[in-house]
């Protein structure tokens, strides 16, 4: 990636009081239990959810060219701003984030992202971007502060380089790319059905 | 679920402040990005890892039955506790919330649970229960204040069911469980490969 000059460094991680927080807060619930008995729990949760309801994005995809394997750019995910659909934002963000345009080919119902710690929603999408014979990889279009380095891995070889990566040093895989792909592989390679 | 006497209900939601959070809490990071600016963003992080370094694991399973189709027991799940292991817990927690002894088949690398919003990981447990013929759903031995009900769907209708449930008013399918199966459909649907 042409902006990268070095590794981004922590330099101070502090707690941060509830109030001054912008983009995620933490929410105490009360609530009365299936025995009919009251309970607490604890949650974090988004402050910028808007009108689609869903917090996020996420957008599986295909990379389809005419003469190499079908493969996927490690998957670019998004808020889903105020005013748009998850349809709309799959769409933006895949093309800010990689510079591609998309063909949206499905969307997930709204999934629970990490239950039991936040009640952060997302959907999934599937898009496919049909290459040209000789196309390069395009411009990215990055908000300021982003930095994405964009990985590609043929479809064939999703679930092992995904295993691969998080061998190295700080490198750690997200959740929801690593098990769609250990779901395939499982498919792939299980002897119950 | 024997317990089950009514639906759960939500009497109150406040905000919480950190210095009042147990279980989790806020942070800010202050950071120097790669172009060498310093930048802040705000994660929610546990408070209650241990020594194995990583919060949480899944239980993705398999119920072989000698004369049933395979089936999955809907994900069981749960925070390590300070002083196990991942494989530890993995088998503990199974047992605690389905009643079921285990074989422990896999143990994935360590995942970022929700990256952008937390620093929370996890690692998934792939786990296989030998059921005798005439065997009944053992007892669960639930903790005080787990509501758990067992959902077990053969292992060739997982995705279409998880994407029934998720029709259904007050249901919302975990992301990671979901991911999994629509990774698993994928695979036996698609045709790039």
């Amino acid at each position: 990636m042409s902006q990268k000059t070095q590794e981004p460094v922590v330099d101070k991680l502090t707690e941060l009081a509830t109030q001054d927080a912008k983009w995620i807060t933490l929410k105490k619930i009360d609530y009365t239990d299936q025995t009919g008995k009251a309970r607490t729990w604890e949650m974090a949760t988004r402050k910028t959810r808007g009108k689609a309801g869903v917090d996020a994005v996420a957008m599986g995809n295909i990379l389809l060219h005419p003469s190499r394997a079908p493969a996927t750019l490690v998957w670019p995910a998004g808020l889903i701003d105020a005013d748009e659909t998850a349809e709309e934002a799959a769409v933006r963000e895949f093309k800010e984030e990689t510079g591609y345009d998309c063909k949206l080919v499905s969307m997930s119902p709204v999934q629970s992202a990490d239950p039991g710690m936040s009640d952060a929603n997302m959907k999934m999408a599937i898009v496919e971007v049909q290459l040209g014979e000789d196309d390069a990889l395009p411009e990215q279009r990055l908000e300021d502060g982003e930095h994405i380095q964009r990985v590609i891995i043929p479809l064939a070889e999703f679930y092992d380089r995904l295993v691969e990566y998080s061998k190295k040093e700080r490198f750690i895989v997200a959740a929801k790319l690593f098990h769609f792909a250990h779901g395939m592989h499982f498919a792939q390679t299980q002897k119950y059905m």
